[in-house]
């Protein structure tokens, strides 16, 4: 990536492609979603995230790995749309545990219907894409099928790993916690449902079962590591009405992201002091103010520098792992998309 | 049931039967749990309430359903207690919904991990129950496999349908609603999942899917229909050591029972007021005070006696109706227990 227009090409061919594979895939979700009441207090609160545009990666990510390894796009439809489907279910539940207040632009179900709206309309999405996933997995041998299952219930325990551990963080007030502690963290709570099991499902449909998995997985972790880094550094500098949720709302939430755990590891004297502090206080009690002086000990402590110098260099590592994951794919236009995704990650993060 | 001996003799064989259940479903709850980490925030709360001993009716319908149609147990008890653990994920889920401070004599997951930790608990425990249901559909020809997941699935969305209906007239303070509304409410909410599918995915099981399913449905909703009844009777008149729930914790949720309906509609002029400012407050503003003069006013309206005697007659018509859907039943210790479940609910009435 030298020039500003092999950058520009690179970012439109990637979000043409993103936005190409969302559309369908917003469509089939609205599509699966039952036609009956209560629509105000259910399913009209269902539908509403799975309406509002998502990145689509995870669809994108499955369809391609799966037709890479020479899979019909009829057989990975549906599977891809129970992962988005799965994906809105998390979220709904997520904005709950976090208090947020807006999602993709807009209020979340909870701010807008209420805690207990919120809650069934997160249960009902996860049933749902359990409707779609088994239409889906009808069409495969029943081996195929159980594994394609597993893989499922692997992935939305290793996710709900990940959520219990994060909130546990910030319940029990742990400020302890090092680079490692976190890429344990999103490993489970961002990687494994966001990249890696797209991937591997993806994969293993195309293949019968039989593709080598474990380098899907080490190129999935690095790719999403670098992802879910770049996610929580937008929401520190990034530009509210792009980024779609409250800037700064990861600070309110005492969310221990990589930029907030290095400065809780360097921080010294009355600094280290405040930011102990303030993590111990409830969301409720963090003032604006407080906010920006965390926000300000990260420069000066050059928190963002050292994130963003972190995540290319896990960048680095996920190219090298994708050949190694991508060996026995076929070239054409969806290895070439999957290709592109590191440097695209990369400029996006200029 | 005309002497106290049988009325005694009654209740203690019902209550051994559902203890035994009770006991082999919950070990294989606990059994079905995953063992990773972190226990302290995911799988430590998501064993709690399966190890806490509930009533167990679900998976003993189930489980005598599918033995009177000449289904084995081997078939039967994977389903029975997939049954009881989404049933124990709606629970956690609802208790949060709710704002309940105690469920089955102790605190509520929310209560004692903070909501976080519950909505995930909630989770987990649905995917536990997806997990040990694919287990034992695995031994089912495919078809009939796909059928007893297509009952789950209606199972789950008309039980949401109820819980998102029930919260909607709390949220949206809908006060002018008749016995038919709170028979439609609690036939989603509570009877598809208690009584109507335990009862027919036992059937479908033992017959290979050939079973007549909407005599099952009739007995179901009029039997779950008292059951129900009884429950929100109890959470009025009981002991609070025996229920397990906070007496008059329905009253504080303004949750719009049979009797609280009566109300609503019978009372008039400044009662009349009072009952509908009442519930236009939030949890938080209701007191004690109010809570007793609601109360109160129950037994001036003669609400709990019209309850009773509803629910009476509804018992009367199960009673017609059992005897239709298990026409085709093998004579035994299931039939008897499926039989005596009415005068069993009657005989606790008293």
């Amino acid at each position: 990536m030298t020039s500003t227009a092999d950058r520009t090409g690179l970012i439109s061919s990637v979000e043409t492609r993103l936005r190409e594979v969302g559309r369908v895939v917003r469509n089939s979700m609205l599509d699966a979603m039952p036609d009956g009441d209560p629509v105000q207090w259910l399913y009209g609160p269902m539908r509403e995230y799975p309406a509002r545009p998502g990145k689509a990666l995870r669809p994108a990510l499955c369809m391609s790995s799966g037709r890479a390894f020479g899979g019909s796009a009829d057989d990975l439809l549906g599977v891809a749309v129970a992962i988005e489907l799965l994906h809105n279910a998390f979220l709904v539940h997520d904005d709950i545990a976090d208090g947020s207040e807006m999602r993709r632009g807009r209020p979340t179900l909870a701010a807008e219907h209420g805690v207990a709206a919120a809650l069934n309309a997160g249960d009902g999405l996860a049933v749902v894409a359990g409707q779609v996933l088994r239409r889906a997995t009808r069409r495969l041998d029943r081996d195929l099928a159980e594994l394609v299952w597993g893989e499922f219930d692997t992935m939305a325990l290793r996710t709900l790993e990940g959520q219990a551990t994060e909130a546990g963080w910030q319940l029990d007030e742990i400020v302890d916690l090092g680079p490692e502690d976190y890429l344990n963290l999103i490993m489970h709570k961002t990687c494994w449902y966001t990249t890696i099991h797209p991937l591997r499902v993806g994969a293993i449909i195309a293949t019968g079962g039989q593709a080598e998995l474990s380098a899907l997985v080490r190129f999935g972790f690095h790719f999403g590591a670098a992802f879910q880094i770049r996610d929580d550094l937008l929401n520190l500098i990034g530009d509210e009405a792009m980024y779609g949720k409250e800037i700064l709302g990861d600070l309110y939430e005492g969310k221990r992201t990589l930029t907030l755990v290095h400065l809780m590891a360097t921080a010294t004297g009355s600094d280290r002091d405040f930011v102990r502090d303030y993590l111990r206080l409830h969301r409720a009690e963090r003032s604006e103010d407080m906010v920006r002086t965390i926000r300000a000990l990260m420069d000066d402590y050059d928190c963002i520098n050292f994130t963003s110098e972190f995540a290319e260099g896990i960048l680095l590592t996920a190219e090298d792992y994708f050949e190694e994951a991508f060996a026995d794919a076929h070239a054409g236009p969806d290895l070439d998309f999957l290709r592109s995704l590191v440097p695209y990650v990369w400029a996006r993060w200029r």
